[in-house]
């Protein structure tokens, strides 16, 4: 049901240095920044072939991705996979036993809506679905 | 330097039950099996588009994978960032002061040459290059 990967999560423990590191080591190119979630996530997309990587930096140590980074440090966050119709995706996992953090779809980076499956129904990986922009 | 991800590694507990579980969720499909590492890796290939997954189980708890398993327990391990030619990419990231795991290529899954670079240097990241083979 997946065609695609969108993008893999990256926690970054501050964005700015994360991004200097990345462009000066690997020649990524950034293609967007944003804060996110009510102003808890500092976030840029940047590109590898037609795979972006997500940085997300925690602006508020008391939340989900604060947490992680205080738990387990900086590394990998997550995999987004793209999908069509993400109420449709949502549904058909849903029949699959999968388990949703999000009941609903919400916003996500560059206009994007999103919702969160739950680690312990995918291996261990936190997994997000992303419906791109129309 | 970097063109593509080649593919995301994620660590699994047993292959067979990861596999399972991926194939009759998420619907990927497997394009390749292999024990790496001299016995001590039980690895799986699977396509979703046109990024792959990797899956890793350690058959030895005694390893870097093993370990990682043991501290972190199963989830995202590492991504593969695809080159052309790997002792050139190695050069190039030595003089940007990366810090490598592996001072020669060695042998990767599928007939790949493969290196990694130390997370230390890589936000937290364990990462992987990999020339495919020719």
């Amino acid at each position: 049901m997946f065609e695609r990967i969108n993008h893999v999560g990256i926690a970054v423990d501050e964005l700015d240095a994360a991004l200097a590191s990345y462009e000066r080591q690997f020649g990524v190119e950034l293609l967007h920044r944003e804060v996110l979630e009510g102003g808890t996530i500092d976030a840029a997309l940047v590109r590898v072939g037609e795979v972006r990587l997500e940085l997300v930096a925690s602006r508020e140590p008391d939340s989900p991705l604060g947490r992680f980074l205080s738990k387990r440090g900086p590394g990998m966050h997550h995999i987004a996979y793209e999908v069509d119709d993400i109420e449709q995706a949502m549904a058909k996992l849903r029949a699959r036993a999968v388990k949703l953090i999000d009941e609903s779809p919400r916003p996500g980076i560059h206009g994007t809506r999103i919702a969160f499956l739950h680690p312990s129904s995918c291996l261990g990986v936190l997994t997000e679905l992303v419906e791109p922009a129309s």
